[in-house]
């Protein structure tokens, strides 16, 4: 077993593979933003980042691995509320979306991982993991008052996520108009009906 | 004024000026389909559609002028139906925009064109040219029966054509699931609810 003196040097070089690591990830999300996928090169990685190109071919051996990895952190998942009623919960969800899509990184990102998602399945998956991770709080919600008998149990969940999170991600790449309180109550209201 | 046999010629040249560009638009909007805005190249459109590269760029001065006048071939508008109610007219240009969606090139182009306008105000313009040409004929209805009070004066039209086409764009480029009877079903009746 190894002795704290011998461990050190070791812990020292994990926690700075680590924190170069970290700083070309959030470059390469940073530089994805910016310029899509398309645009996106490791030279430009490594100018930034100030990070050896050769460090980080080690950890990504291609363009299109460091890509991927950058993109999967926009994989999250909102926790689920729960307010009480399935209106109170399904309004905090889509109040928090409709912030997100107005202000976060990845709504800017979105639109090029779903271009190349078109043309290839690794994207695809990626977009689907991404995809399924915003769903999965309204899925929760709506699967919970069906439970307790607030939606009928033959209510269809996937339908009304798509008529809960359609319209406002209509609104955000396709028409561009913007997503106020007004239009998440009708929203919601109609979706709910 | 031109006899005849002068002006002949001059129709000759201009019927092959004019199919040539034919010609280089197809190619492009081709390109586009295949490989979106950023993979596209002139030289890529000169390689397939057999027109020089200088012939090429007489028309269109940029490869940006191109990509751009290739796009705006998607500015298209379906006809309003008038089957006389609101619910046949609107069922009729969501099933014909559900065949599309499925089938049209423009489906596979329409995600690098909204990625670009991102970051690009001149793909933003053509892209909301686009945009305006989708939700047309359901703005047209939805007032036809504001007009003949089928639907309230007060609707309000933007966000009932969100409410129609959001989840439908939505299953097609984000959720990637089917879009069948049943769902188109479920959209009108809660959209027009």
């Amino acid at each position: 077993m190894a002795t704290p003196t011998e461990r050190a040097p070791s812990n020292k070089m994990n926690r700075r593979v680590e924190r170069s690591r970290h700083t070309v990830l959030a470059t390469a999300f940073e530089l994805l933003s910016e310029g899509g996928v398309a645009r996106f090169t490791v030279d430009e990685v490594a100018r930034r980042s100030g990070v050896a190109k050769t460090t980080i071919y080690r950890h990504w051996p291609t363009r299109e691995a460091l890509v991927i990895d950058a993109c999967s952190q926009m994989i999250t998942q909102q926790e689920a509320p729960d307010t009480g009623s399935l209106e109170g919960d399904v309004k905090a969800i889509l109040m928090e979306i409709a912030h997100l899509l107005q202000t976060a990184n990845w709504s800017f990102v979105l639109p090029s991982i779903i271009d190349t998602a078109e043309r290839d399945p690794e994207f695809a998956e990626i977009h689907s993991r991404i995809q399924r991770g915003h769903a999965a709080p309204l899925r929760e919600v709506l699967q919970r008052a069906a439970g307790r008998g607030e939606l009928s149990a033959h209510a269809d969940v996937s339908a009304i996520v798509a008529l809960l999170l359609g319209p406002l991600f209509y609104r955000r790449w396709f028409s561009r108009e913007p997503i106020d309180d007004q239009f998440l109550e009708a929203v919601i209201e109609r979706a709910l009906a």
